[in-house]
């Protein structure tokens, strides 16, 4: 088991911490399609070409060479690392006849998941959370546009969230070589679904940590932990939850591209999805219940720290008044000059005491 | 990022607070489609005439004028600055033949969200709440009638709120000019519903300013901040909801004037407002956390005021006894005679409180 | 706007307060149909006949009178006030051929609100909440009986809620008198439906009240009144929530008398509907906030209330501790005789005490 | 009103608290339609055959007589009092030809709400609760099967819940001897229902009786009432909810033996459910505001209590001190000798007191 | 009834508390079909071939000898205990002509319940939780592969939940020999059901025994025992709530194998499973409720707990400030000299000690 990272990265003032709201104010009021000027981080891009019986690798090519690749007789993937560089995500779209709508949603992350046929294309955006190549669980867009017989695929940022297919595609492993782009899809599309768990473990982990502190150590840094979680878990939903309808779309008839065949796979890894859906609405049902016990860990410590003070008071403010009592100057108090004045005090302020003390046991106080 | 203003000027006891219930009494038993007394404020109508080719804007323009411009063989654009005039809207509505009902909405802010064909007219009415030109996030009604080759757009208050879609117009940037009327009405919801992302920003960064105070600094103030936060949110999930209605029903096949390339535009702009709703129930999520976050820093601080108090009453009384015993006036009380009386209570009372102090260490209440 | 009325009249004991569940033991295992027996409360019948160009209306008329009105060419309006009198109730059931299940939910006041067609007879009941004539807002069930030419109502106590509608007709403002008894019909419910609002305003009004008071003077009054108005909007969203069914179940097709004409203004009664529950749902997540916020209040107010009673403690009981150790008969306690001994334990008392009072100051409890 | 039972017989411990699952040990892993052994309570058969003239009664008859009665002519009411006897059941299921499971599900009280068409039999099972012999409201099984000519009832206990019918019958009241039998099942549909709202008045005087008292006198048997009431609403609740789709599946029309003129009434006594589900719904929303209600009330008495200690504390301490100084043992404490020593003192305290006791009144606290 | 197990077994900290989220690290991004390596235990195949007239029984056989009983005439059920030995897996899942991805589904544990249809097999995985072989209640994996004439049934670990199923098969109870696979089928399911309850009524059970002692004795660890309950119930709906699809799924028409008679049976089950969901769904709201009291039990002792100090507050520190104003040491103080001085003194504070008792009790605080 890893250890559990969130609880740290998702605290009050971390920077690791996810925006509430991510800013859309550069598309405002822009017309669509469009594109933001390009931040000259250059996007990289690689290919596979493969049949069932040969596999090629065509890393860091030019959007002319991805172009001539798709078309080559088998089926083409072409992955893009970064979608900073606009430029190059302009020429793409141009190159594959990618409807100015989706080019948009490419370029600015942050999008709602979503399926769009477009003609012949059929273009998919969703947010990964978790997965392989993407330790702390900083939610990643991914889009996808499928072709009648390439793949493409856009990474908001570098990084080998697809190494497994990679390798199963290297090795030819499983059936991705022997079927069409709409299995390779569904290969990509399940290493999403697959990351989803690995942050669920991982949340799941540190909420039984906490159930199991929160009755013996209250303290407000469980707290903020707690509250952070929540705020994790309601935002995992809400990255979670319309990725149901991207992948019940994707069954549908209508959709090009995808063949019977496939299908039996897309309804798995919507199964698994639905799973992952189950999971987040019983931990928030399960947090709820643990800031519960939160609060009341609280109040029954409250409860302690007055019983307390109260047995404190209840046995020495008695006392108190009476030495005070006989500390009094009046000319006549027989008691003070009485020969066993002192002894007799003494013993009645132990019976006192002792009577208090049982009282308060009895009522179980102490 | 601006300043958030929210949490000031929806303060309880603000003015700018917004009204829970909107008042609609004058409206009330009088019959459909009756408008109101006009209040004065006379409506300003400027116009948009343009083809794909040419543009001609035409401000502070008469009824009159409005009506020849429409129908002159390109698209045209008629904007009214403010309903109060009611008898330029009567106008109006008899020159563009729009069903008394629809001009009856116009006229009576505070409308829900809605769509309704009225023959070859579609009449929509939303509530705009943000966007560029209204920085206060007042909601405010915009309604829209598309004609065959016209969009006529109310707005309740003069403004600049369509400013990014005229600059459009007068550029020839985007397809707007090259489309009809119907992508003229997208362009304009398009920027109703991005208005709604700049105040959720707004909202979400002030809430993550609260998430970083409530642990550290759960003070009245907070809490009324906390307490104004949800009652906006509240109000503009009011707002939002049933905007997805309309939107939805824009893309029917039923409604006349919008053809088949506008509609995946439509399917854009509705995926963005449900982000937008999305977004507002996940602040209503943190939002409810957040108080819980509040209460139970208040616990928790009343815990440690209760725990000093106990602790200090624990040391004192009975030190405080102590010196009440040996201040009495018994005749016989060999201590107070002892050579070393008063250094051994001394003692004694350093080593009660040295051990009282330890005692509440050990259980965690220092 | 009109005083609040509310909070006083739903407070608990109040005699205005609205029962939870009304009684039905009357009804229990009678056969349907059945109407109880009359409580002499005669009922009142008037009608309005009219036609585009004319109208009449006839005050206090008897039920064959009633009979003869209807079918004489134009639309009849024939309005009952009071449904106590279940021998008028039965002729006119009887005279006008209406169902006796539709009779005795006339008869049977608390009924939810429903749409039946009886044969060529559509029956609609309502709960009437609110509205002109109708100021301390008891829910009143109106029944209305739509035929081929005439409209019947029953108002389950006299009263002029419909009076704006007599004074179109009599007065021939808007389409009331050139449309048929479907729009006649229409006009009636958008008066109940117009007078929710007055209701909501009111309530509206209440809420705003007690949201500037919460923070400033949390009550136990306050907190009643807060608990009286939730009770409030639950017994509103009972009474509404069913009206929808009824609007909606009123613009299908199958229902008779209604023309396609009337379908629009029924849309928009409909809407404004929505428009309602919308703004009662809203009230209650407004109050279930409020009540929310009441509580912190409380909690806040008691965290000063123990900061006090600490700070007090922690300055006067090390105080009175030195005094009475100062206070001890030792024979042997040098500090006694020393010559600056008084001046020096005030000065070390009040250092104390400076010291302590800045230590809170520093925690931010003073 | 008969007085509110409800409080007291479902309060923790009491032996009358429903079960929150009843135990089906006995049913688990038997072959479907297998029946318990008989436990000896011998079932009671009595029946009713009538025509629109004619009515018979048959007290104490035996399966046999049973069997031929039915098919005499006219219809046939069979009632069975008591399930336990399965040696009766098992004989009337193979005379009637009902299918095992029914004849299963008759005998295993505590069943879901359900219809099902079995061939030419339509089966209906519903929980009771409430209804006039049925004072202590405990649940009880009724089963139902309607035949082309027949009704069978089967009560687990034996009772007169059904008496109003019988009575009707007896005289000929209403239209219950002119009808067919599904009019006679829509009777004593008619009744369950109505016995519902016997027990939801009930409940809901209690409810108004505990929000009177709930500010004024917030006790633990209070809140042990609250906390009675909302299991009831809840298991109420899972009662009434399922025979919401019973009653919606018997308007079908693809159910057996309903003629078209039963179903208005049919849709009657829906509608009479839907009333009761939506009372259930409201009642349970204000128990839980009552519930907070309770605790907002005993933190606002808290804070009184809290008050009380700290004005005295603010008021005894620091006079305390105060003779504390002047009781000490220094050689020279000139005071002590001055003339007006004593008296300036006593001034002194009561200007400190009445001081603190403005100060706190100033603030809200006396 | 059994000894309520649960609490205990779900405690914080217990090793037999059910995990949050299940690992699934192993199998992420493997090929879709992929099983993992063998883990030695090897599963146990046994199998019943039966006919209305004949049964027998086939303990311990080999792949292949399963593979050669089914197809023999009459009906296959052929079980597989322990689904860790993926090589018997694999090869019995290539002699049946298994789906990769069933195969897979069955090999990896922790499945959300579902339903696929494999071309001419249908299969069904399912979380069974109780019955009457698992008695500590761990979620245990059963799938199922309905064939034309055969039942094969993968268990996750080895136990008798099947026993009654197999001793009505040995004795031809019930229709189970009569029928087909698809009965067989419903008899395995309806035993996963019956489990459920098992369970529920334990958990009802608790619960019962739980509210008895929440008022009286509300401590720290039966706190923590109504959040074990909360989670068990959070886990077992998200274990049940998938199980309704699966079993409405196989009353389709366009499941094979499954005839028109068999229907009605798995109704029952269905209706079963309902029942089922509407408990836990009952469980989870009087839980939440408990949950509530025993908040509201602690703030109602915590409130007795101030109340006994404020008292003794009240009574102690005037007397202890009287005591200490006849301790001083003024030289004139005339009251210290009075003859009666003392006793006069005496009266006093038990005047006053009396009245503040007296005031307590009149505000209902002793």
């Amino acid at each position: 088991m890893p250890p559990p990272r969130l609880a740290a990265s998702a605290a009050p003032g971390s920077s690791a911490r996810r925006r509430l709201v991510e800013s859309r104010a550069a598309s405002i009021g822009r017309p669509p399609g469009g594109l933001p000027a390009s931040t000259g981080a250059a996007s990289q891009i690689s290919a596979f070409t493969y049949t069932p019986g040969t596999v090629a690798e065509h890393p860091a090519i030019s959007v002319g060479d991805a172009c001539r690749l798709a078309g080559h007789g088998g089926v083409t993937w072409i992955n893009v690392d970064g979608v900073a560089d606009t430029v190059t995500l302009a020429a793409l779209g141009e190159a594959f006849g990618i409807h100015p709508l989706a080019v948009e949603d490419i370029a600015h992350t942050n999008q709602r998941p979503k399926l769009e046929v477009y003609g012949e294309q059929v273009f998919i955006v969703v947010q990964m959370v978790g997965g392989p190549g993407n330790p702390d669980r900083a939610s990643e867009q991914i889009a996808f546009v499928l072709g009648p017989d390439y793949v493409l695929s856009f990474q908001e940022r570098p990084g080998d969230v697809f190494g497994p297919v990679r390798d199963r595609l290297r090795t030819g492993a499983g059936r991705v070589r022997q079927a069409g782009p709409d299995y390779l899809l569904y290969s990509l599309l399940d290493l999403v679904v697959d990351g989803l768990f690995t942050v669920l473990e991982d949340l799941g982990d540190v909420i039984e940590s906490l159930e199991d502190r929160v009755l013996e150590d209250p303290t407000v840094k469980l707290q903020a932990e707690i509250g952070a979680l929540r705020r994790e878990a309601v935002l995992m939903r809400r990255a979670v939850w319309p990725l149901r309808e991207v992948l019940a779309a994707l069954q549908r008839d209508d959709v090009p591209h995808v063949v019977a065949n496939t299908r039996v796979y897309l309804r798995d890894v919507y199964d698994h999805l639905i799973q992952a859906v189950d999971v987040i609405e019983s931990l928030r049902d399960v947090l709820a219940a643990l800031f519960d016990l939160y609060l009341s860990a609280v109040s029954t410590r409250q409860n302690e720290v007055m019983k307390a003070l109260t047995v404190i008071g209840a046995v020495f403010l008695p006392l108190t008044f009476l030495t005070g009592l006989y500390g009094m100057n009046f000319d006549d108090m027989p008691e003070l000059h009485a020969r066993l004045g002192y002894p007799i005090l003494l013993v009645t302020m132990a019976v006192v005491t002792i009577g208090t003390l049982l009282y308060f046991r009895r009522r179980g106080w102490l």
